[in-house]
């Protein structure tokens, strides 16, 4: 499937069914693909956590306005990121640049960040969002739908998840074989209520 | 291309050739396809700032570390948000739902936003990235390259653009035909820092 037509046919499923197992191969290759999304600095800050465990699920459903597709699709993604990223060491994640150009950026990643709570978040939710687009593309290329969430109580996921806490939640992404399509396309707002030229 | 080689060939294109001129009808049908993002109850809260007055572009460079993709580039395009997005009629994108549904979503948008800033800036950084990473791929797709940008100084450059008190910046893209080729891609962190099972 070809980006533009994956860009069209990418809706948000609800009803899945509940009998598919997603294959190990596919999972390994969905990650793979997400891992290549994009993050500021190359910090691979984004964390995804896969939900497959059926009670876990059932908990995170009765805290998401009991929606279907938390414990209905084959795999639950948690998209989250580490808020603590910038304090690693860059030579990680850095190698892919000329040597010169390390030894000036390097150095510069860490500052950049520090004390900047808001920043710090802001990276959170962009790195988080960049790999789940991305994620959601490449399950629709391999035949699966999925369904973007924010619609849960944050605090309850997070402590039935463990989640670490240097890390915050992006949203979740229920990953499946639809048994029932999605709704209609919603109306899109007109381009001149949402794109603008030059200066606003 | 389809979604597995656009994402595999995506890279941060930071050279490009300063005498392409994007034609509208590659202009209009990235927005197109932008635009089929998802965001939370589909209240499209993105909002895209086409610019290409070169004046503006090398005011922006100048406050982006005179990074030389923002003026080189065919287009930047600045992904920004309406953090009052929760604020509109739901009627107006709501409309891809049954009637019973709309009901009961509709006044459900405004509550569960107003007064949680955290959460209106989360979803400004979602939508605004999701977004972002559909225009990355299509423009891959399309023939184009691209880097998304956070290295500048986004109060100078809000200041620039006339960015509204009530809008806010996800991160900059420049769009455009590569003159030389990114970096090699850095190294991946392996997947048992980034992908964990069931719960932390």
């Amino acid at each position: 499937m070809n980006v533009t037509e994956a860009i069209e046919a990418r809706r948000s499923v609800k009803h899945y069914d509940t009998n598919h197992v997603m294959p190990e191969a596919d999972l390994a290759e969905l990650i793979r693909l997400t891992k290549l999304a994009p993050s500021s600095f190359n910090m691979q800050n984004y964390r995804i956590l896969v939900v497959r465990d059926p009670e876990t699920r059932q908990q995170i459903r009765a805290v998401a306005w009991d929606q279907p597709q938390v414990t209905d699709a084959s795999v639950l993604f948690i998209m989250c990121a580490d808020l603590t990223a910038h304090l690693a060491n860059p030579s990680d994640y850095w190698s892919h640049a000329p040597e010169e150009v390390q030894n000036i950026i390097g150095p510069m990643i860490r500052p950049f960040y520090e004390g900047n709570d808001r920043l710090i978040r802001d990276e959170a939710m962009r790195s988080a969002a960049l790999a789940g687009m991305t994620l959601m593309l490449a399950a629709k290329d391999m035949g699966y739908d999925s369904c973007p969430m924010i619609g849960f109580d944050a605090a309850k996921v997070a402590e039935l998840i463990n989640l670490p806490e240097n890390y915050a939640i992006g949203f979740m992404i229920p990953v499946g074989k639809q048994s029932q399509p999605g709704w209609e396309r919603g109306d899109r707002l007109t381009d001149n209520k949402v794109v603008t030229y030059d200066k606003f």
